[in-house]
């Protein structure tokens, strides 16, 4: 299949239509549909970054329109390694990262919002989340830290808060890369096993992996409440790395575009310009 | 000369003293010692950027400590070229820029420090100051944007705070990108004649290289009187692209070499560990 007919079918196959009933059984983490191995995969990965690379320059140049990449995952699901693939070659001016860990001290005097909205990208930038507030509604839900009323409110809420985001020059996207039970199990025996993996490794880990029936449930409500056409989430098979790099650079590359970040004006007369 | 020696020689070479008088004249920016040409220069970039990589990735693992990078140099001095070759290929998740433009709004209302503290690295970070508080004793001074005896008291006051820093673990370093005017000329130029870079030029700029030699005055005592030696500088010869980058990536690796960062320790009794 060229690049080009997969790349008009990922978007379109992996994102969840607004009010869609979402069964995330019917997921299939291990599936690569559109390519044929890795080594198509690297080599579309790097025929697309340097066109990101471009329109990522045009994009700061112009300073009027931001996009928010929010990731979220299971834990090992690839976040981190998307992050490092996708954006590290990137122009790290143009690009910020924001880590969203249990809020603590100062957060939780505030709304849950508060510290996301601190951290939505400037005009002309990248801006990643690396988890979001969508734990409020994942974590807080599983691990009932929240009332229940709360959170039911909480879908409602985010719809607005991105749909402000979007009004505001903000293009909002959202990647959930889904991983199964048993690629969890390989990557976490990987951080036990490999010696310099093992800081990455967190008994706290297996608690929520003893809960994965009821992450699957509470990504089943955000996916099926959360999906408005101009907030988009987008279910990636990410049990195989080099599938889901793929994916999301085709995605990312295919959303700027839709920006159509431009260079602003040269200021006038440049050719009458004399630099003594 | 083999890497190494060049190595050993360049933070020697190239850092100013405590107190040294400092004649902006005696720079060479046109000089390339301990590198024959671009492709040793670029064959040393890419030797050290997996090593910097690799010391990231244990500066945030250990998350006790973090690197600041100050950039400072006249315009069109290469901090944006600098940012995107050595620091570009690491993991955006451990890099985190500052751009510090001229202060506005909520920030005139406070002291010129209280923005440069917020964007200082967490632990486990580098970061990478674009222009810094040094602008309050730059163009602060040629410019008189603050009384005289303010800004007298500001490379005290300045020490002061990177003390503080280094005591609370945050490592901080200088580089003064060092270019000619003949050199700012040739990039001015560059960016008049093509039209991907109009969008850079900014006929205030103009206004600034006027002032040159103001600004070298203003290099000088900042160099002279803000080089203690757990906050260097290093005045590093600019007008070739390729020698700036491997000489600041050489200097980098060391700083991080310095600061010996370690993996954690793992958790107890891994090999006890069960996943089902």
């Amino acid at each position: 299949m060229s690049d080009k007919n997969a790349a008009r079918k990922w978007r379109q196959q992996f994102q969840i239509r607004e009010d869609q009933k979402v069964s995330y059984r019917n997921f299939r983490p291990d599936s690569t549909p559109g390519l044929d191995g890795k080594e198509e995969a690297l080599a579309l990965l790097n025929k697309n970054i340097p066109k990101i690379n471009d329109l990522q320059e045009r994009l700061y140049a112009e300073g009027k329109q931001a996009l928010l990449v929010v990731l979220q995952a299971m834990d090992t699901g690839g976040k981190d390694g998307t992050i490092r693939a996708v954006f590290g070659p990137l122009n790290p001016q143009g690009v910020h990262v924001s880590n969203f860990k249990a809020p603590c001290g100062r957060e939780l005097t505030h709304d849950y919002l508060w510290r996301v909205h601190q951290a939505v990208p400037a005009k002309g930038m990248i801006g990643i989340f690396n988890r979001s507030h969508y734990e409020d509604v994942l974590i807080a839900k599983v691990r009932e830290l929240a009332p229940k009323n709360d959170i039911q409110q909480r879908y409602r809420q985010i719809n607005d808060f991105e749909a402000y985001l979007g009004e505001n020059h903000v293009r909002v996207i959202k990647f959930h890369l889904c991983i199964s039970k048993d690629e969890q199990r390989e990557r976490l025996l990987s951080r036990l096993q490999t010696t310099e993996k093992n800081w990455k490794f967190n008994r706290g880990d297996l608690a929520e992996r003893a809960l994965w029936d009821d992450y699957e449930n509470a990504y089943e409500r955000v996916l099926k409440r959360c999906s408005p056409a101009n907030a988009p989430w987008y279910v990636i098979p990410a049990n195989k790395k080099w599938y889901r790099n793929a994916v999301v650079s085709q995605i990312i590359l295919d959303t700027l575009r839709d920006m159509k970040p431009q260079f602003p004006a040269a200021e006038a007369d440049l050719d009458q310009v004399v630099i003594d």
